[in-house]
């Protein structure tokens, strides 16, 4: 282990904002993955000039430092794998400025998703990338994945919102990047880059981001599929038809099934349920994009077709898809729910195969999965149900993950669409990215000689995510 | 200068695709700047594997290679400072692939813009990013400036719609960047920095793009506004209307004065025109938002008010913006219409004072310029009309110039918003990006360590726009 003197650290941002508890340090090892590993140190910085400070000394001294916002990426992003400084953002949580005529806001990373959409909700305005997680996502950990979430079908992923950032490199050194305008053009676009590098070529510490007006109508949606075909084939349809929903999800028959055994809803347990949501200022208008994908839903055999601007009704509706996770972690005692395989996009024509596909692969391996995401901008997500204290079922996850993978590479569909890679998608990373490795290496010497920031992540990270770390789940 | 081997390279592209012939190295040592120099050799590559040849030849060789699309930039972009190769990609102009179920196509980058919509036609959609050279800018050229375009405020820029690229590095390698899917969060988004790199970071051989469903209507409306400051406060209130207009465009006095002396429009010359537009799938939605922006309009003081669904009747309000350049080109024998202070992004609210500034500026350095632009990007245009034989224009020119963007960066504006740097704005660039120029430096070296690919532009670019190059222009 590399030296590390806290009191430096203590001096730059005071003994109440750092700890090495052990307490503290296993639940700052862990995020909503599987993986787990210890940091020497969190440190909880105030300023943009308390991360200059920490990162100089860091930099200088060679010391790991893994950034961290709300803890709920689910593949080991800020997993500190190698040890070192752990940062957490959170502190750092101001709104700095909502410019409502120039249509963007300013604010620092340790920001919940959450909070700032309370914020901008009183200038009729909304920040569009939610994930499931935005009672807890901070902004900084969404730029770090390029988090996206259901409305990101019609409204984009991060990067498409991020329109400047300040960012503390690895030396250091404070830059700015980007505009604050709808379009730029002036050089290299940095900013774009910074979104989805996972805390590996420098600490965002503020952001400012484009929103959109809140749409006065929103209409939901849902059709029950008996062949998941069936509604694979609904959902291309849906996304050649002209229309842009602002919502388009699918929910498998385990899916289904789980949130039943668990909530009583009494769904009918199909091999699929799409969800589609419209949205927009005028109601002929939503009217009739709700219309065109009911009707492409009844023509490839959806049945129980239901829809409802109301807030009340569209919450019931959603119940299910917004509880699936819970639902997922009690389906069985003897099982747990866990994130490995768990996202990736593909082409809007492979959606159904891909569910298929991840169906099969799980009970060659013994295994039970789940296939459901936000089908509008090709995001598929899964959950394994396995017994964690089976070795055995570990191997068989292993080669579950690996043959999501191959297949998904072989439907020309990428690794990650909103989750990133972390450490249990590192594999399958590296296979896709395979001729742009080297480049991708360069780069991060660019930003990181010393290789500093979250190293042991991305091109830098173990392929074998089993040996990679320790399991948050105890093998017996 | 270095030593080049022209049989090496008609060995690689065959004799008719080599030229060193004077007045073709003079025509592709020009684009649509003021700018001029000359490559030693034009070669056009007819593939992949060509371009993987040349750059390995050249690179082993540190010959510059400067990449070249239609030709239409406005700041020099393709201009060879450091003579070296001209790569012209237009004999790569095939469109590869329209899947119009996974919304994407692949295209070669010499493909012409209007020939890809014209291809995309049949299938209902269309590529939103056009510029108003679409006629002979290629998405290579697209790609690489990071073009927009009236409808981007609607429909983004350039990088939004890119997926993802085929690119060849410096040293002749081949990788392949992004995905094929609406979100992708696999590591770094690398083709997302290639957009707006002005050719310094490799050769784009194949993009992947998305493209929209062409809208059923479209309505375009106009106002007159006596007062330039009331047209601004109409553009920020629009902007703040909820509303998402598919284009908003300020067109300034001298613009009208130059259309109405060529053309013979009668337009009134009042101090702004401005052009507003709504499109989509259903007509009451599309009613809705012209009404709205109409209202906006009418409240800040807009005259003469008028809107049209008809395709004749849209294309006559347009005519005057349509014909704006070569109306400037024609508005004075003894003046010619030059870009330089071409493009720059400004807040909404600062939209009308930025035009009145550009005005100012002008009068005082004895020049005329004009202010048109795509006020819902944030994007403002100008040409200077000026005696381009007189010594004492060039050095006002470039005066107004270093006034203009030192108030685009007090206002918290950019240098581009789709023009790009290239070698007139290269000296604001470097004042706006002051604090990163090291990182991009750094991230240019990771690229293309013998600084081979444009080298001169962006970071490495004379910061003296009238020393840097020849001048197209004669100067007495």
């Amino acid at each position: 282990m590399k030296k590390i003197d806290v009191p430096i650290l203590k001096n730059i941002v005071g003994e109440e904002n750092i700890s090495t508890d052990p307490a503290d340090l296993f639940i700052y090892g862990s995020d909503s993955s599987v993986h787990s590993a210890r940091p020497w140190v969190v440190v909880r910085p105030g300023d943009t000039q308390q991360v200059q400070q920490i990162m100089a000394y860091a930099n200088q001294e060679k010391i790991p430092v893994v950034t961290r916002g709300g803890g709920s990426g689910m593949c080991g992003q800020t997993v500190p794998v190698q040890g070192g400084i752990t940062l957490d953002m959170k502190r750092m949580n101001k709104i700095l400025e909502i410019n409502a005529p120039d249509v963007f806001c300013r604010v620092q990373p340790g920001v919940v998703d959450d909070d700032l959409n309370k914020a901008l909700s009183p200038f009729g305005v909304f920040y569009p990338p939610t994930p499931a997680s935005s009672r807890i996502a901070t902004i900084g950990g969404e730029i770090g994945n390029n988090a996206s979430g259901v409305r990101s079908v019609k409204y984009g992923a991060t990067r498409d919102s991020v329109l400047g950032l300040k960012v503390v490199l690895a030396d250091g050194s404070l830059v700015t990047l980007g505009a604050r305008t709808r379009v730029e053009a002036t050089g290299y676009q940095v900013h774009k880059l910074m979104v989805g590098s996972e805390g590996t070529l420098g600490v965002v510490v503020e952001a400012t981001l484009s929103f959109v007006p809140i749409p006065k109508f929103r209409c939901l949606g849902m059709a029950n599929f008996d062949r998941l075909e069936d509604a694979g084939t609904a959902i291309a349809d849906i996304m050649a038809s002209g229309v842009v929903p602002s919502m388009l999800e699918l929910v498998d028959s385990v899916a289904i099934k789980a949130v039943n055994k668990t909530m009583d809803l009494g769904l009918p347990e199909v091999e699929a349920v799409l969800l589609y949501e419209a949205d927009g200022m005028v109601k002929e208008a939503v009217d009739y994009e709700i219309n065109t994908m009911q009707e492409v839903c009844k023509n490839n055999g959806g049945t129980g077709l239901t829809s409802s601007y109301d807030a009340k009704e569209r919450a019931k509706i959603f119940l299910g898809r917004k509880k699936l996770f819970p639902a997922l972690s009690k389906f069985s005692d003897a099982l747990s729910s866990t994130s490995l395989a768990d996202d990736m996009a593909v082409p809007y024509s492979k959606m159904a195969e891909t569910a298929k596909m991840i169906h099969e692969i799980a009970a060659r391996n013994n295994i039970i999965m789940t296939a459901y995401g936000h089908c509008g901008s090709g995001c598929m997500h899964t959950k394994i149900l396995m017994a964690p204290n089976r070795q055995d079922q570990w191997e068989s996850a292993k080669r579950a993950v690996a043959e999501i993978y191959e297949y998904v590479r072989s439907v020309k569909g990428t690794t990650s669409a909103e989750h990133g890679i972390g450490i249990s998608k590192a594999s399958a990373f590296k296979a896709e990215k395979n001729d742009s490795l080297k480049l991708m290496i360069n780069m991060k010497k660019a930003f990181d000689p010393n290789n500093i920031l979250n190293p042991g992540k991305l091109m830098d990270a173990h392929e074998d995510w089993v040996t990679a770390t320790d399991l948050r789940y105890t093998v017996a």
